[in-house]
């Protein structure tokens, strides 16, 4: 099983101290050795790194922990393979274009007979279950709205209705974003928290690592974190259910949609 | 006026040297303060770090030239801002999928009225006339051939008609590659060099730096560098012509195509 992190802010925010939580489980307290990668928007402008060296070696993954890369929306990933190789080309998370904004995709767990699911605008680069769901996802979104819906509410239901038929071929958390949202679907496991004033401390479970939130924001900060599991002993995470989807604005969640 | 940088190689090559030319010209011995980005292929994966600070100065360059990244095909590009604002989204080189590869273009020039033409498949992200251009040839290749075509030549001959279309709206000197192939398209000023055995020593223009290809390389090797200017002052770089297009497959001019 991979491991999946995403987050969503008012205000450009740095996830170095989630990112090193989670990078520990990439061959160090966790068994995803078979790579990472790590997208970061700036506005439209999105910024990916990618790995196919385990997370808790990486060179890159300590520049992007000691460079605090500053983003509304990140979408991150680190990987124990499955399905398709070890390569450049089937390291998450995925990206394509559609409407003139940058799409990002990462997703935990396995689908049966999805390379069966038709594509057309999108064509998988890489061998993985998880690219070919995502290129028929967009291929279906782009299909049914060949210019973005007016409003957001008709996109979300499209995108729910989709990672619903995806998620019956078996497991399938994902993080997606399209720039402006950050839409996180649980087919089995996935939890977020959202720190807002008053800040407190937190204490990571992979790392000896405390932040004291206060000290590190401005009152007005507003940032949610979603990973597969709680990131922190210390706080209260919500642990989403099978068939949720739960989309983030500006670090808020705007619309949590049960099956 | 943009720097541009490519390579093409028979073996995964780093482009270290090459490289620390290139960004010397970024806010240290050239004008070009605007941000600058570099994508590397590993097979059908493409690996790209974009920056919208200047290279001489970015924590991200230096990353790069110290982890030497080994590929096949790399395209870089510096930027001068003459068009659209310094963003992420402005950074070149921009991406985009067509046929299951990755398609990479980088830009050194201004077009006039290139926003008239019309783009569907693909969308530009930000607000440059580059990606504008790159938007209408991709849409243009593949509305033209919906698969592959089978020879090689065929798409070469349709690369260049388009490119020739976009010269004619400027300064268009371009890198263009679709992780099989590296396109090198002179409108104004773009010089290459390709390195075999017997390999010598290297002198860069920009910064004291001296290499013995040599000591660096096997005998095999053969390894293409194209630049908008020679970056070595003690090599036989080929300068090309207005209206070129030079396609290089595995550090080999696979076919110089003029006007």
């Amino acid at each position: 099983m991979c491991e999946l992190l995403g987050m969503s802010a008012n205000v450009p925010t740095d996830i170095c101290f989630s990112f090193t939580g989670l990078m520990q489980r990439g061959g160090k307290t966790g068994p995803h050795r078979d790579g990472w990668g790590i997208a970061f928007y700036e506005g439209r402008g999105c910024r990916a790194f990618h790995d196919p060296a385990p997370s808790a070696e990486s060179e890159i993954a300590r520049l992007v922990q000691r460079y605090a890369i500053k983003s509304r929306i990140v979408v991150s990933h680190i990987r124990q393979a499955n399905r398709g190789r070890v390569c450049l080309a089937n390291t998450h998370p995925f990206a394509r274009e559609l409407w003139g904004r940058t799409w990002v995709f990462a997703h935990n767990g396995q689908l049966k007979g999805v390379k069966r699911l038709p594509v057309d605008f999108y064509h998988p680069i890489g061998t993985t279950d998880s690219e070919h769901a995502f290129c028929w996802m967009l291929s279906r979104i782009r299909e049914r709205f060949p210019q973005s819906p007016r409003r957001p509410q008709t996109l979300w239901r499209c995108v729910r209705e989709l990672m619903e038929q995806l998620g019956e071929l078996g497991i399938f958390n994902v993080l997606l974003s399209d720039s402006r949202y950050l839409y996180a679907y649980c087919s089995t496991q996935l939890s977020w928290l959202t720190r807002r004033a008053p800040f407190g401390r937190a204490q990571l479970v992979d790392a000896d690592w405390v932040v004291d939130f206060q000290e590190e924001t401005t009152p007005g900060d507003i940032v949610t974190v979603v990973a597969t599991y709680p990131l922190t002993a210390n706080e209260a995470w919500v642990i989403m259910r099978p068939g949720e989807l739960a989309v983030f604005a500006d670090g808020l969640i705007a619309s949590g949609i049960e099956r």
